[in-house]
């Protein structure tokens, strides 16, 4: 009941499958929030390549939304799920969990799924592949399964 | 431990019981944003009857929120619960997963509850139930516990 | 395998560390919305101490969001996660689920974490613990494991 998998994920804020659709008070829809971006919340759908490689054969698309919430420095929390559709993986994995993007790797949960993740339950961690300004990164999420059935 | 539930439930996003309350840039928070909805989060309170007629005895409200993820077709990611309240269940059961609104069935998942859905966990499958226009639309929902306390 | 813990949680939504980021229409983001703040999302990021004073050692911090989702009462939804840094314990536990504020005690649940606290699912316990105003309030939070690693 162990099972490993390590999947790329190339999340960039500013291209066209992200958008920030909340923002605090003096705040606007187009540029991320003055205090470490906190109370954005931004609304995303990436490509998952299994590399680190944005122009790799996608295996599925990651879908959902993370929010910004510390005024001191950056962290995020998010709530999305994988869409896997490839040879060798088909179904959704559903997480949530915090990410202060400053810590080397940091977990969230993963709390279900389907198809071939059916009930599964484990622990993804989060680790920044790379980033270009603040309007585009990579993230590398390593998934462990810890309950299958 | 296997339980088995089916639950109509009603989603008008047009009626009082549900607003969108964040857009992106260049949508407002009356008109579904005009991407296929891309970056609207809607948050919702509805009744759930046991069959597809809205006019039925409620056994509970469903409250929660949903936001559109894609821009190129309808998806949505949901994170919501359950607050039912009928002879013969109390409790609360919460959900969070993806959408994908023009697939016939799609699986979220059940990742706990309180009351008489005390710990437990499973796999919720929704299927459009008819809808009028864009802003009103009615969810099956089959509830099936495969952890229980 | 059963652990229990008592955090205090002082939670403002007037002070620095939260604010409204989205609302329906008509409504704006620096006063909660007018039917029982239905449709406002709050982010927030709240100190965690031990006792309801809310100058004591804090244990922690609370990250994440809320939204109110009912229109006659006050209702929220929550999904945050406990950041946790004391000598006693290190990692982070993620919540969501109900809380409907005018019941004495409502419980929400624990689906998973990290550090310490890997893998764990519970439930947590809320009770309002005093509040100034619609913008201050205080949660007491108990939490009870009932699975762990």
């Amino acid at each position: 009941l162990y099972f490993h998998e390590t999947v790329y994920n190339g999340t960039n804020a500013a291209d066209a499958t992200s958008a920030i659709v909340a923002a605090p008070q003096g705040a606007n829809l187009t540029i991320l929030a003055p205090q470490n971006y906190f109370g954005n919340i931004v609304i995303f759908n990436d490509l998952i390549t299994l590399d680190n490689n944005i122009h790799s054969k996608p295996v599925g698309r990651t879908q959902g939304f993370y929010l910004y919430d510390t005024k001191d420095t950056i962290t995020a929390w998010f709530g999305f799920s994988f869409i896997l559709n490839s040879t060798d993986y088909q179904g959704s994995i559903n997480f949530i969990g915090p990410n202060p993007v400053f810590v080397k790797t940091r977990d969230i949960s993963v709390v279900g799924g389907s198809g071939d993740f059916f009930m599964h339950r484990g622990v993804a961690t989060l680790r920044t592949d790379g980033f270009e300004g603040k309007y585009f990164f990579g993230l590398r999420v390593d998934i462990k399964f810890y309950e299958c059935w």
